[in-house]
């Protein structure tokens, strides 16, 4: 009506294992959802040009107007093109200013990473920075929990991303899984909540998550909990210990801002509410999309 | 001299990887040491009399009235005969009473594991126990730290082993390092003191292990550790994790006797020194031997 000209928006999210493409309207509609398994590390060739045409060629084709915009892993040094990070304290417009165009592909931005440091050790994030953005909005306090292979706990204050912490609670749970002695006595992954909360409750306990996970196997052994339970006890103490040290070291004032999607938001929802931390729940995919649609915003 | 006949005998340590034979006599003095890669998930088709016959087949045919006695998770439900746990508290004659014969092998003898319970939780040992016992000799008080992929703390009070916690330091290590994201960024595994003391001192801090395990990451990519360093860096982490976890777990009075041998002997007589911790270090090979020799004097 005001005669602006409205153009769709094609939003990427393009991580180690999967891509997800979002077609947008400027005011952040859904018109279309895509997904394929394939991650950074799973395109042929590295033609990462060729891998994002497959999927959405024709949302390209039919109005080479639209913008599309890509985070994640894809703007790393093994992605398409590397975006170097932004240092952290930083804001939306931090990040709009520091996007990367990819050399004769139009339209085609990548936002960098984020990097925090003191001057003795060093964060990093590809991704997350957008997801935090996105679940705020308005807000500019708050202390956020983005779980995952590597899960980030970000503090922003004053709108600005200023510190945030990884924990490879994912990575160590997959592992102990999938390649060790825990894993063996396992019988599927059926989600077995007592399991879950007992396993939540034993990271109260001392003797820290190396000796609880040995925990796993006598409680196998012993028959203290069937085998379908047993990954359900391993999550427990894993996201247990990965809250309660996360809680210790930031030591948020009032609720924690949980963005997850799926069985990540159904774990880690339990696991607060039984640690008894209040929460306040966004939807990771909602959040990714809200999230690239203000660094668009915020750029064009 | 007293007409006593003097008979050596044979002590065999057999885990999950390796298999290590000593031909010993009855003073406790090893006349010769055999050692084969041939831990009993490597015995070809489960045959344990033809792995046993093929190392020390020698030793038996030259005289047939030494006893063999085996320790070790050759005596588990995956080895040659299971040999029942003993219930803690126990003591060097509640082993010897309960090992187990092999049928039709004449003088070969099983030491059975130990396990623990509260009544909630389990832990269970198989081999450690003889190390404990070999350790002490006569020392009826002490907290023992044991490391390997399943580090154990075993707490002994009026010359019994009472109780025992497990800690999976090792896996941990090892996975991390063959299978994850911290292993790609290590090159070799160089002992870098500096890196390793740098893990030990970063475990004091909050954050948890599974925080600190991500900082590996960091310290590679901003150079602050060589690649050369980072395997160091990464086991002065968990050890770190360890020691102090089961300090807090065990409180114990004096000093810490340490079981260990070769290059964990090293690292954690580093990791208590640097964390302040008195320790009283026995080589494992020797508490082995030792062990099997006293458990075997309490049964004849």
């Amino acid at each position: 009506m005001t005669g602006r000209i409205h153009t769709e928006q094609i939003l990427i999210d393009w991580g180690t294992t999967n891509l997800r493409a979002y077609l947008v309207t400027e005011d952040g509609d859904v018109v279309e959802r895509r997904e394929v398994p394939e991650g950074i590390m799973q395109v042929p060739d590295r033609r990462f040009e060729a891998a994002l045409d497959r999927l959405v060629g024709d949302w390209r084709h039919e109005d080479s107007s639209r913008p599309v915009l890509l985070s994640g892993m894809v703007g790393s040094r093994q992605g398409w093109i590397e975006a170097p990070y932004v240092a952290c304290p930083a804001g939306l417009d931090d990040i709009a200013a520091a996007l990367i165009r990819v050399p004769a592909e139009g339209r085609v931005l990548l936002v960098p990473g984020l990097h925090w440091s003191d001057g003795r050790r060093d964060e990093v994030m590809r991704g997350e920075e957008v997801q935090v953005f996105g679940a705020l909005r308005e807000v500019s306090e708050a202390t956020l929990c983005l779980p995952g292979t590597h899960s980030k706990w970000a503090r922003v204050e004053g709108g600005r991303l200023v510190r945030f912490s990884t924990v490879m609670t994912g990575e160590i749970y997959a592992s102990m899984r999938n390649h060790g002695i825990l894993g063996r006595l396992m019988n599927g992954e059926s989600d077995d909540e007592t399991a879950f909360l007992s396993g939540i409750d034993r990271s109260a306990e001392a003797g820290g998550v190396m000796h609880h996970l040995f925990g796993v196997r006598t409680a196998g052994l012993f028959d203290r909990i069937a085998p379908e339970g047993l990954a359900s006890y391993m999550s427990g103490i894993v996201v247990g210990h990965e809250v309660r040290d996360m809680l210790a070291l930031h030591r948020p004032q009032g609720a924690i801002t949980l963005v997850a999607s799926g069985r990540m938001k159904k774990a880690y929802r339990r696991a607060f509410d039984r640690i008894g931390a209040a929460v306040e729940i966004i939807d990771g995919e909602a959040a990714t999309i809200a999230g690239l649609s203000a660094v668009l915003a915020a750029r064009l």
